[in-house]
């Protein structure tokens, strides 16, 4: 029950604070013979590193990761992956402000009444680089998932501004700085942020993310199901404060007549669902549909407008944040969250090997 | 792992079918000393209990918990408790149809590929009646975490009709069918659920559950968040889609400035915090203000309008579900949103008390 | 880390006290579509129970298990197995003495300074009674297992006397009161044991638990290695003091050369393994050698004899413990070791499969 | 159920292979606010590290260990602890007779058939060189239990040759090069194990782990008991094969009067038990005596005598090691068992507090 320890079979264990020497983590449970090395874990790395356009930090990291063990001539070999990044840019300045108060919406005031001690520096442990280990997992888990199984992830709303659905192109995606899969969407959002970023304010976002092509069974009844975890991964990034499957809150709206998935049988005896409200999951388990969830991120804590706060030693102060900061976090939230979903995958990949070992990956009937 | 397992420190293990002889749960982890009997968990179960009205399902099952180990002469020893509960009304009826095909919405045909077997009378390992055990577990939780913290639900929206906030009034909680907080929302309702109800159709809900008094400080950093662990305790909830927590998705489209929950010294050393966005939690630990979570219950999926499925042996099929069902489960969801509340807190604050003996309970600054 | 459970993918979650209503056990992460029913179970309850022979204790309890969930005509569904046994045998006596003050070699004093309440009532908690779950586990353990494990337990030492393990017969086990698989033994200890009981006197044992058949590759490197588990397992049943592996403690005396299990190719292109000093483990991973451990079993610390006690108020006093006891508890421990041992190879045989779905069952080279 | 992670609350995962760039841990779960630097560990690391006498391994390796994260000015925070080595000395080497064949006694052959793939350079994730981490980790619990806890080990015993326990005398432990308590052993020890040393042999020996200082009621009852953890934990040391708690195997042959640790109570209070058969622990409780635990480590299986042994591609073969081997593995096993002692008490130091908050830390009779 470690808490920096994620996943059960496949299990992910990051440590390090922003302004240490370095981050790492630990991924335990990979099974053996699969490729892998730095050049598979580094593209992925690349799409959450600051400083990739101007609605990102601009803190300069490279985000090269090493694996230190558990791989051997390019392939996995069961034993503990550890992945290590030396921190580049522990920019030197004086925290006096953040050692010594609090900033509405940080955790800081929440460490110092648990521990009574924190790594103020970049907001130590409870800064957002910890995700890049999140990243690093998730490609390993992707290892662990095979090609069959394809993860994405794209921004859909920013602020209030939603994108529109029938415009959903995933080729637009890498086309501009929000992995925005609507061409439309993405040229207001260059507008509205650019704005943003200019007042020094910030703003929320919501993603979605997708998984296609998981295997059927995937998951579990009751407590370990498929989308209770999904939800705590997503839940866990950093900002995030909901997190919804398939309909998710809009399925409250409907009639049970309108929120079946409808079935009927292919040719080639495989189940068609008719609709996807459920977001691929059933009853805790995975259906074969694709699994979508999306999360809301707020808008980031640190912003140039002073806001009410209070100190160390029981003053009020006004504060703001200067320095390097994202807009809107949402952006870098979504390899973040493509990440977290392959891992949970991966994580109930094994575990449903373990208890049925014979069970089909493709949802055919009669079942064989 | 266990998958019907719940907890970590405060651990609860639910076992039993729809349909079977009994239902029952062991809660280990239970510290000992604290008061229990059956006669302070049985009006928890009385809250959820099917047949209370006639918007929920007509079977009748008193919920008689008995306690069948962990307590001595009044008061918990430190060892499982043992909670149980008889079964009574497995209503003699044949189950063919629900044995040979699968209804669209339910587990029943994940259950069939994960398993290639199930209990399918009355949904076995699937049905909601497995929460019973849930409230049962939550009435333990609650003696756990003292009378300090108050653990409140309210339904606020069924299908698209949401309460009005302002007319919040938790005195109205208890004054209809619905835990709706509303009294004019609840009349509505009324109308509304009692349309549904004879067409034989259904519609869904959300919930929100309430926890004021907790203390600083639980919750843990990264993968542990407590926000993350209500958010898997929801959604593990049958026919949950969707948690949020404080502002939830609608903080998606807050500016930073908005978002900001501030922060004032009282004259007694407090912190006062002059907005909960946050829904009580910064970094994944309580800051003491109210813990605000809603979850979003999708319609039932027990509906009397045939929807197109299909059978064990592959045909389609159109499939209707007579008998005895709630047309919005999200009512008797209340009380098992509180309990998961419960459940999850109770078990951070075993947490909290291991790795942080001497931190405080409330939020002074300078902390002592 | 439930304090009750055991096991990680096969998991198995005990509750009960030894003078309350009921004990029973929950096993969760049984496969899916093993036949089981409580006529599978029961022999092996019978083996333990009490009251088979005049040297065990006469407390009369047909320890009848019941299944209360999980299996679905004769079949498991991969759901937890919830299994439950009524005590019948709940003699009304004065728990005066036991109440009030605590007996050497009991968990009595540990308890009342952890917990500061017990139920004293036989021992509560800490009874021998709870074992019986652990049996009731172990049955539906070798049903993950399958046929071609074979399981079996022997008591090779009482007291200070050995058997000879030139005439070990495992024919022989069934037919004495102690599970010695020496029948020369066995006879010489129906003489020591007679007068052991009549003096109110106990002497303790050491037991010796095989598993032949046993797939190559169950366990892990490092902390989840086989043989640690099955330490663990051995450890925490009532009254062990020390557990060994192959040769154990004597591995300490041998010399490299000796302690080497040299291996030949065998023409079917198996492995032959010409000794077996390590016990049918390396490196935390089996072999395919039959898995070999011993467990020493103190004497019961009831006895006749009075011992120098201390109260509950903090008074000096004098103890003996009157009523039913085994004067050698070590043979009743035999089914119980089996059981464990079951435990622990089933839940590995999960965890292997989930990393390590195509690794052979068995020891070929090449490995294919 | 991480198979490289020990412990619960107090959490270690070891990562890294012998001959890797670097091996490392993250240990989670540390309370905030301990006093914590290399310094403080380094000194742990050379009683463990190679080439410290002529009777251990040649292999230059310093172990100097660095703290990357989790502390703060000094301190720690709460967060997770990375401990990081790096490898120096990886001997350049022609690995081919170690890659293609499977030494007697060595994992080799287990893990070829769990995995299908080795590190096989020095024995990859089974080497000892993993112990370092542990003894890293262990010096972080000590730090954890505080400076009333005292946790010494010494060597017991080599080959047959076992100390005189009446000569015991811990100051001796630090005079000789086995942690021998006994002077006049160990200069027999030296003897001995030059001429094992010189003839390319190997010997096992016991070793005996003590801890004074323990508070009551560390552990739990069944399966959480605090000398099960301790059994798994020592048996999970390389090379170990039995593991006992107090008089252990020897118990056995005592009666229950022998075996009873009789009780008075001392002028102040405190509860004085005249013997400590029980090691310390009573139904897997900490009774406030010393824990005392042995285990016995089988001989270095790298000897220079050939061994028959299988390759690869399985033909028969004859093998011996050559390069540098320790001649008893045990003596460096010895800083080991101590860490893993810590270990262990920590985590359940942690544990205790979680559950019995209030528990008293001295064995006081009437408990207040």
């Amino acid at each position: 029950m470690s808490h920096n320890s994620f996943g059960h079979l496949f299990r992910v264990t990051t440590w390090g604070e922003s302004h240490g020497p370095a981050i790492g983590c630990v991924v335990d449970g990979c099974p053996p013979g699969l490729e892998l090395d730095e050049g598979w874990i580094q593209p992925f790395m690349d799409k959450r590193k600051p400083g990739t356009s101007k609605f990102v930090t601009q803190r300069q990291e490279p985000d090269e990761v090493r694996i230190l063990s558990g791989v051997f001539e390019g392939r996995t070999t069961g034993t503990p992956i550890a992945l290590h990044i030396d921190n580049q840019d522990q920019r030197s300045k004086d925290y006096g402000e953040i050692a010594k108060s609090f900033r509405p919406g940080h955790a800081d005031i929440a460490y110092e009444w648990k521990y009574g001690i924190r790594d103020y520096r970049g907001g130590g442990r409870a800064s957002a680089r910890e995700t890049a280990m999140r990243v690093a997992a998730g490609a390993v888990a992707r290892r662990v998932l095979g090609e069959g199984v394809v993860i994405r992830g794209a921004l859909v709303q920013i602020g209030a501004d939603r994108i529109d659905r029938e415009a959903w192109d995933w080729a637009e995606v890498g086309n501009n700085a929000f992995w925005c899969p609507d061409a439309k969407a993405a040229l207001r959002w260059e507008e509205q942020l650019s704005a943003v970023r200019k007042s020094g304010s910030s703003v929320g976002a919501v993603i979605e993310v997708r998984a296609e092509g998981v295997p059927v069974g995937l998951g579990a009844p009751i407590y370990g199901k498929l989308d209770a975890e999904i939800a705590a991964a997503l839940m866990s990034i950093n900002a995030v404060k909901g997190v919804e499957i398939g309909d998710g809150f809009a399925a409250a709206a409907l009639s049970g007549e309108e929120n079946a998935d409808e079935m009927r049988m292919r040719q080639d005896g495989h189940v068609e669902f008719l609709a996807n409200h459920a977001g691929g999951v059933l009853g805790g388990i995975s259906t074969g549909q694709p699994i979508v969830a999306r999360f809301a991120v707020k808008p980031t804590s640190s912003i140039l407008t002073p806001r009410q706060a209070v100190t160390l030693e029981g003053q009020n102060t006004d504060i703001l944040t200067k320095g390097r900061h994202d807009p809107c976090v949402g952006i870098r939230a979504v390899p973040v969250g493509e990440a977290m979903l392959a891992c949970v995958l991966a994580d109930h990949l094994l575990r449903h090997r373990a208890q049925n070992p014979g069970a089909p990956a493709q949802g055919r009937l009669p079942r064989e």
